[in-house]
């Protein structure tokens, strides 16, 4: 298939945006790129002219929890501790298959019509294979894990026997880490206080087991929690998890707002990931991260919506423009301009979780994950340059703008065409499943 | 006219959520809001029946720049002085009327797209019945003046002589304030630095000869601008302001981000309005005002977009959900709720505009300025309480959630239906206006 676009972003190493482009797709992969006028005859190869609209590589969003979809607008006006103790934790605690099949549709639905194409995903303590037949069923590209819990002081029905938790997660692992070619295995202790010291050591352990595998959990996102570490443990957050051999090149590490110094440089020579949150860290009240610094530090970081009761969207668009607001009174106006928010939301999203050879530039031999979006719209930049094209994206572009979503070179989404589920189905259904989950807390 | 919608939001003294409602439209003005089952025989009253959504009041933006529209994604990554010296200052000296006709329908536009029925917009420096024009052929509410500037050291060109400034601004203002019932007289020295004191002075006597017309200005923006104010003037911004009049209540100071206890306690005594940014205050790397403090004093607040080039937006709910959010890792998640910041935009930004006998919520007696929007979509919540209604509205609400816009009780706008201008034409009219204003810069 060849696709035609107006504009080409294409996130390569030379910043190159493609005017009037194509992309040739073959098994799903981009078997070339370029201007379209260098493009020979086309034969009888099926053609989607989109040459209104931008071809981008997906959007890449490694933290997100689908199962708490659900659960939108339902814990406003708390801090981290709170959100967990009085909401999260119970909400989680009362899914039943059925329910957190709904939510990870819900979240999946969401996540297409933006433009994300690949997430991380944080799944929650019991039926972690229904988010796998979900994600798998969806067309998304993705790395999952069940959340592992074998501590809790704030809601102590909401956690695991640690033998167990090992057991199932390594089950779970084996089950279906890569056995669909766009799953992955996504470790995920859910955070210090809520995992033993031998559960956080076994998991780095076992996470060595499953090669291209990844480590998840949430760190240093909120001041008490940091606090609480301390006192556990005696140390900083970033010092503790790192004893337990929980940094390593493969982890992904959601918020990382308050780290010192030390925690920043144990960060850098880990080499792991942070995933910044900003939404989620304003609306807990947590703090901003210091990106700009990581940035220049060499650390890698992504950009990921976290989950709908703390944002409250699963949007990549709407993570980019504040990723790229809120550093600037705090490190001026150069700082997280659009062209490198957009990177940290595609290719070094990729790099993230390893997979920047595979996904998040459009450059021949990657995978097919794109979308089409237009920038003609009305909120848009009227003037035309390569500037202006990343700036109508970050400052001004949203869900609404997305035409096309493609993984694998296919189509999982088509604005008012395609869907994955029934728009009316998903939500009638949704409403039934948060009333029972809701009899059951 | 008689318009049904699933829920009302009224924004009244008793924050009533009316479901499954009604309102009745006689001769522009709300006639009678309340349940639908309390309704009697309709005879042969045009319904609207918009069952499916959510009816509250339009959306209210006292700190708007038409004249800048043309120029978004244009001026990226600078600091408010070098913004307006680099970029803006030489566009809009550049401006032609045709040039600022199209930059004025692109904002209206947006705004009207984003359910916003009316704004308090500050103009440039000439050619300024353009905008009056436009305003009042676009069905939309406004309040609008000519930007006056007598003093300009970032790019002297852009200014004019004081007598000519207060001639052509009383006589714009005997002209069109209140000539149409919708549009009112806003007199807008622009900002200290821009203006000579005796300008400052004769403006703010010269406003109250117009009952009813407002002092728009900016105010404490930016550090730089704080501290050059206080080396002409030996005085803190707010305190200089105040000196020469300006300070009434009957202005409306966009921005007041870095105010000291002293000025904050003068405008409180003067009962003036803060317009709060909060894309452009961060965007422009200029800091956060402290809103959560300014209610607490019991100082008017209301919400604005300011103009397209330091947001890049014009859009109610874009402004809602960060005014929501960036207070929280300062005053806590219990600061500005979601009913709070829509208060801001709806009733008290008609109050900041003196209006609020007029307009601002769902009441009868009150200009039919509403607006129909669905909150029933994909990224919304599922549960369904008062709560999770504003909470819906405020942090998952954009302008594609807006399906109509009524000012008047006229249908100003419904989408992909109704538009104030053709789409195409308007983008390809902006493109070539856009082209001869850098010509000629």
């Amino acid at each position: 298939m060849i696709v035609f676009a107006k504009n080409i972003i294409t996130m390569d190493a030379g910043r190159r945006i493609i005017r009037d482009g194509y992309i040739r797709i073959t098994d799903g992969v981009i078997s070339s790129v370029g201007e379209r006028s260098s493009l020979g005859d086309t034969g009888n190869e099926q053609i989607l002219d989109a040459s209104g609209l931008t071809l981008l590589p997906g959007f890449i969003q490694p933290h997100i929890h689908l199962c708490q979809t659900l659960f939108r607008g339902m814990a406003d006006n708390l801090e981290l501790l709170d959100w967990l103790q009085l909401r999260i934790f119970p909400y989680e605690n009362a899914h039943s298959k059925s329910s957190l099949r709904v939510s990870a549709r819900l979240g999946i639905n969401e996540l297409l019509k933006g433009g994300t194409t690949t997430i991380l995903d944080m799944g929650t303590l019991r039926h972690q294979e229904v988010i796998f037949e979900e994600l798998t069923a969806s067309g998304m590209r993705a790395f999952a894990g069940k959340c592992m819990m074998d501590e809790n002081t704030l809601y102590p029905a909401f956690r695991n026997d640690t033998r167990a938790e090992m057991e199932e997660t390594y089950s779970l692992a084996k089950e279906f880490h890569f056995k669909n070619p766009r799953i992955g295995y996504g470790f995920a202790p859910r955070f210090a206080l809520s995992c033993s010291n031998a559960l956080l050591k076994e998991t780095a352990e076992l996470q060595k087991d499953f090669p291209e595998s990844i480590l998840h959990t949430h760190a240093s996102e909120n001041k008490s929690e940091i606090e609480e570490v301390r006192r556990r443990y005696g140390k900083e957050n970033i010092d503790y998890l790192d004893s337990t051999g929980m940094l390593t090149g493969k982890s992904v590490l959601a918020h990382c707002i308050h780290l010192n110094d030390n925690e920043i440089k144990t960060l850098k020579e880990r080499n792991s990931a942070v995933c910044h949150c900003p939404s989620s860290n304003l609306k807990l009240s947590s703090g901003i991260a210091n990106i700009p610094r990581y940035l220049k530090e060499g650390i890698k970081v992504s950009i990921g919506a976290d989950g709908a009761p703390c944002n409250n969207n699963l949007s990549a668009l709407i993570e980019g423009r504040l990723a790229a607001l809120i550093q600037k009174p705090l490190h001026g106006p150069l700082s997280m301009d659009a062209f490198t928010v957009l990177k940290l939301m595609t290719i070094d999203g990729a790099a993230a979780l390893g997979i920047d050879g595979v996904t998040g530039s459009i450059e021949t031999g990657k995978k097919a994950d794109f979308i089409l979006i237009n920038l003609n719209t009305y909120n848009k930049s009227v003037y035309d340059s390569d500037e202006s094209i990343y700036s109508g994206l970050i400052y001004s572009g949203g869900d609404a703008d997305v035409e096309f979503t493609f993984v694998d070179g296919n189509c999982v989404y088509q604005k008012d065409v395609k869907e994955v589920y029934d728009q009316a189905e998903l939500l009638s259904e949704a409403k039934m499943e948060l009333k029972s989950l809701l009899n059951r807390v």
